[in-house]
């Protein structure tokens, strides 16, 4: 592969030493001269661009990896310039899908990603070859999507070694709002409230065990960051957090009541959520591979692949034999053999003639 | 010392593992025949008591380690029976010491404490001689309580090789509710509502990175302590619950309003604030030693540590030297020399008359 990485931040220094360490031609563009120049110093580029709208022409896929509020615009570019296909690291999704599609006339070659890994605004000294690896990088393709873009944006995901997963833009900001933001505003706050009730005194400090420091450690990280996240996933974030607040009033209506029923109820039920969290999504066992005719136009590799998102089912590989009419073809998915047959079935439900096998 | 130790759960037995290590002879008491003859055999007694009210006459000092709802009971039973010196390690104190003055008319020689390390109800098979080396351990006199007690138990706890820190029972409280319930609480409702808005699904948990499971972490803990902790600590759980849900609701109209600055300054403090959180309560660099005239009384030894307390200043060591008349004596205190300024400072102000030398 070509690939066009804008923006050389520890996202797309990682990107670009990943890619190049497996044969992969990069070339890099950033606002910032001089941090470009490092970049290909450190090997993360074999070439800086000096012509942004050549390199995205020259290429077969474009990666935003600039901050948030700025990844509409460079995304629009790149498909302006004539990028084949775009794809971005940004941790919000709806909202640039949404930018894209008002500002691009080629929005359907733009395939949004959220790589779970780093952040797209920390540094160029921390890029690592191996961010990727094991990670989970959320592609957020919608029924207008191209299907060999998103296809193509798979495979370079899957090349630096992440396991990929395909959700809706909207329910991807909706869960992350909950499983990273809400957690982000919510320990910023208890460490604000514990400093405040400790009064500037070092008791407090003395009396905070290891569950308080677990709990708040994510404070301790770069402020910048969130006012750009949001501001840009302000909605869900906003409903993730009255949830919140209303679940806490519950819990504190069971503290003042002393109802003990209901709260061990509530302890028992989130333990046990707790202890299902799995440690890594590590793939043991064996595989199957289903096939199944698809028509050949937007949205049905999107439909499938977020259906096998739903079900917690791994896409390990994934591959279109188009066929010579280019009307139609066949969709070939590697999935863990122990939940081949709950996408299987998900497929025959959604009207699908999928064929599975062994592997 | 001869240490009655009533309760061998997890912190009766390292108790009475560090005290024997250490060479003094402990004598345990549990409702669980069982269980007794375990911490025996485990070696975390010298012998099992079959007279709850001769071991406690016979003893200098019972130590109650039973469950928070049952502490009072029991001290005030130590008491009776002519325990010289009674103390306790539930997470809650000032309902404890208000029911102890409650029940007992010799509520003098009730020293309050605990111990920041494990919890009163873990199981014995987890007791380890070393669980309170570098731990904070609070004790909370108050001016009723008698000095010599107050001091005896001062010397078990930094015999067992914690640090002690003296404070009020209310502000106790109140500062475990905020760095320690309400954190449990928070981390509980937050893994609740995340699994809510996963609905079951599996991608919520592939997106889980590591923040989230930083601050759901203690939600996999023992549920059955809780209700509990939230029934005996009522009042300032709620408080604190409170507090932290009106910041939350001030966070999110930062977010819903997208005032930038406000957020930015909230993550920008909260961060200062995480990153003085000590890691340890090492001790480091010279000591100095404070010698100061006390009325022998009751209250003056509690008013001088929980003053040391409120500024942070780690009493190293504590000694009472009596007058032959008895009404009056010195009070020896070690502490770190960088910070005996601010002791002595705040003891002149407050009426004594200290004088400091290098050790």
């Amino acid at each position: 592969m070509e690939v066009f990485v804008i923006g050389v931040g520890l996202m797309g220094g990682s990107i670009g030493l990943a890619l190049r360490t497996r044969g992969h031609r990069v070339t890099a563009w950033d606002i910032d001269g001089e941090r470009l120049d490092r970049c290909i110093a450190m090997g993360a580029a074999d070439s800086a661009s000096t012509d942004f709208a050549l390199s995205c022409a020259e290429c077969d896929i474009a990666i935003v990896a600039v901050p948030v509020s700025n990844v509409a615009e460079l995304v629009a570019a790149a498909l302006s310039a004539g990028a084949p296909v775009v794809t971005d690291v940004g941790s919000v999704k709806a909202p640039i899908v949404s930018a894209v599609e008002g500002l691009s006339t080629r929005s359907e070659y733009f395939v949004a990603g959220h790589p779970m890994a780093g952040s797209e605004q920390d540094g160029l000294d921390g890029a690592d070859a191996d961010l990727f690896v094991g990670a989970t990088w959320v592609l957020t393709p919608t029924n207008a999507t191209n299907q060999d873009a998103h296809a193509l944006t798979r495979s370079l995901a899957i090349a630096v070694g992440a396991e990929v997963i395909e959700i809706e833009p909207e329910r991807h900001d909706a869960l992350v709002a909950v499983v990273s933001h809400v957690p982000q505003l919510a320990a910023t706050t208890l460490m604000d409230v514990a400093s405040e009730a400790g009064d500037g005194s070092a008791v407090l400090l003395r009396l905070a065990a290891g569950g308080f420091r677990d709990m708040t450690r994510i404070a301790a990280s770069h402020p910048a960051i969130w006012p750009d996240i949001c501001a840009a996933n302000r909605d869900a974030i906003v409903d993730a957090l009255d949830s919140y607040v209303e679940a806490l009033g519950a819990v504190r209506g069971m503290v003042a009541s002393g109802d003990r029923v209901a709260l061990l109820e509530l302890l028992t039920r989130a333990r046990n959520s707790r202890r299902a969290l799995p440690v890594s999504a590590a793939i043991e066992g064996p595989l199957a591979e289903i096939r199944t005719p698809i028509a050949d136009r937007p949205g049905v590799l999107a439909e499938v692949t977020t259906l096998a998102g739903s079900l917690g089912v791994n896409i390990l590989d994934l591959e279109i034999v188009h066929s010579i009419e280019g009307e139609s073809g066949v969709l070939v998915l590697v999935v863990p053999s122990a939940r081949a047959a709950s996408l299987v079935d998900a497929l025959i439900s959604s009207g699908y003639r999928p064929v599975r096998s062994e592997l």
